[in-house]
């Protein structure tokens, strides 16, 4: 996770831009000729390097919802690629939220994420150009150690779903666990500290499977989904995993405040990076200078200008929210060697 | 649900084979071109039609596992449609393993996979041929909605995935719940019967959400995934769930017997599918016939032939251990008329 810390660090801004286009989201102009999975995919691409160029200076990271592109098939799965190879190209730190969860050699082959085509070598093995990717833990660390593995031998994180900012997130990850310790087979303090819900256990799960990975900024290569919109449980989340990355959804359009979202911060002003995706990339929506008028070329440069101010704002809700001073103290001394010098 | 019950009926055949391409499995001469994604995909394109053709008498569906093929990316996800397409020209009933779960517009998108390209309509819209998907549940029913209306729209099912084969899945599914009734907000007894553990949990929910999209057949559109390797928890998931089509990995190469398996289908011998995808598809490694000197051709015909006997053998040892006479009873009659009737 380091080289995320280091970016978030460096642009000062732990904020991720989520690209999850679909036909709601992109200026009709840019889909005047789509009659096809092929061309709206190109749209889809289009659009996505527009939104890149625009929030490249702003943030330090992007999170491509393959589902958006999946939805078209692979003509949208080589969009997909497309974009998560330009924003590297770009600089940019990829998060490809793809959710994948299975056992055994499958989880082996979605690794492949990570770790590149089984059996190709070189430079042509890398397909999928992403830095992490999100990963489900309900089928347990059976369908997580192959993308730590992975992770490790390639020097890229995972975030591991954990508490998503979805209302119905509660009907399981919200259920109280009768006996965690025993259910746990340890008195792992971070597994079994205070009353536990389903969330709060994987929390510890998360945590545990971490606590090899660890990396100079102090943080460890397994992450954890922490949804914005469960402030009561903020601090439960962080003290359970110190030094565990959050990838936080539900900023923005899903209701999260930025206060909500500093919750989710440690002391220091690290250890996670707040995504919006409708907020950034929809802005043209709200965007006085947009018509539907305008041209093709003119309605993406609104798109991007808008992103630009939207994303620009976000960092500045986000920063300004953070306890005065965290992120400029960070700067000047890492999480780790805070924490080794207190 | 009710396609994939008829077509077990017809062909007396609670089996599905699942098609798990990876290099280890494919006869050796069928790899000797292979350096890139792109030749690679072919072989497992290849492949898996062989197999289609081998099995497509024995057995009414296939499952197909999408991260075999996406593993390879976007040339993978092409081999993986064709697939698909092959498998359902072939009249076989295609059950995506694809395990995706996400939210809101996400999991809309995901849903693609049943409904088709957003926005394009007519036959191109159709790009994964998928009669069934399989689902996680961890993120609640935000993320299961999308695609049981998708289903519920094109007459096609999903499988959610309740109590998985793996050693690792009692990590999360074997929690204890504390207050099950208090938990579902819901007298349910269906949710709230006996102990609760997170996967009967999740089975109480499955069957709720299926109830008013329930077929002639008497199973519903929401089917579960509920793996072989839990014999002592098969009454309870039964019972749970007694209008919902299990589909069953873990038989033979991961531990579970036909004796298991047979515990949990229904008493008239309906409502399960049992898998079975190495056993089958890597049936020529154990073939006395099979040897490196043969062409690839010979080889390819090798594996279709073992495929094809190893399915049959599958078949009558399934058939095998259910109640005698179960399956002809109803041959006779289906599963909803008994139960009107009794």
């Amino acid at each position: 996770m380091d080289r995320l810390a280091t970016a978030i660090e460096k642009m000062h801004s732990p904020c991720v831009v989520g690209l999850d286009p679909r036909p709601e989201v992109i200026p009709r102009q840019v889909l005047e000729d789509v009659s096809s999975a092929e061309s709206l995919a190109e749209a889809y691409a289009d659009f996505s390097r527009v939104i890149i160029d625009a929030v490249s200076d702003i943030v330090p990271a992007v999170k491509p919802q393959i589902a958006m592109y999946e939805a078209l098939g692979p003509a949208g799965i080589s969009a997909y690629c497309r974009t998560t190879r330009y924003a590297q190209e770009r600089g940019l730190y990829v998060i490809g939220d793809i959710k994948r969860g299975d056992i055994g050699s499958t989880a082996q082959a979605y690794a492949a994420h990570l770790s590149g085509i089984p059996g190709i070598s070189g430079q042509g093995a890398d397909v999928w150009h992403e830095d992490a990717v999100t990963v489900n833990p309900y089928l347990g660390i059976d369908g997580i150690r192959p993308f730590i593995e992975a992770a490790e031998r390639n020097d890229k994180d995972i975030f591991v779903l954990c508490r998503t900012s979805n209302p119905s997130s509660a009907q399981l990850q919200d259920l109280d666990i009768k006996d965690a310790k025993e259910a746990a087979g340890t008195a792992d303090a971070r597994i079994v500290q205070g009353p536990a819900t389903v969330g709060m256990y994987v929390a510890g799960l998360i945590a545990q499977w971490g606590e090899e990975h660890c990396g100079a900024s102090g943080y460890s290569r397994v992450g954890a989904v922490v949804g914005a919109t469960h402030i009561q449980d903020a601090a439960g989340f962080r003290s359970r995993m110190p030094h565990t990355m959050f990838l936080v959804p539900g900023y923005g359009v899903q209701g999260g405040t930025a206060a909500d979202a500093a919750a989710l911060f440690n002391a220091d002003g690290t250890g996670a990076v707040i995504n919006s995706s409708r907020g950034i990339i929809a802005a043209w929506k709200k965007d006085p200078q947009y018509s539907p008028s305008l041209t093709r070329g003119q309605a993406l440069d609104c798109a991007a200008a808008s992103a630009h101010r939207a994303a620009a704002a976000m960092r500045a809700d986000i920063i300004g929210s953070l306890k005065p001073g965290s992120m400029e103290a960070h700067t000047a001394v890492s999480h780790n060697h805070q924490k080794k010098g207190s």
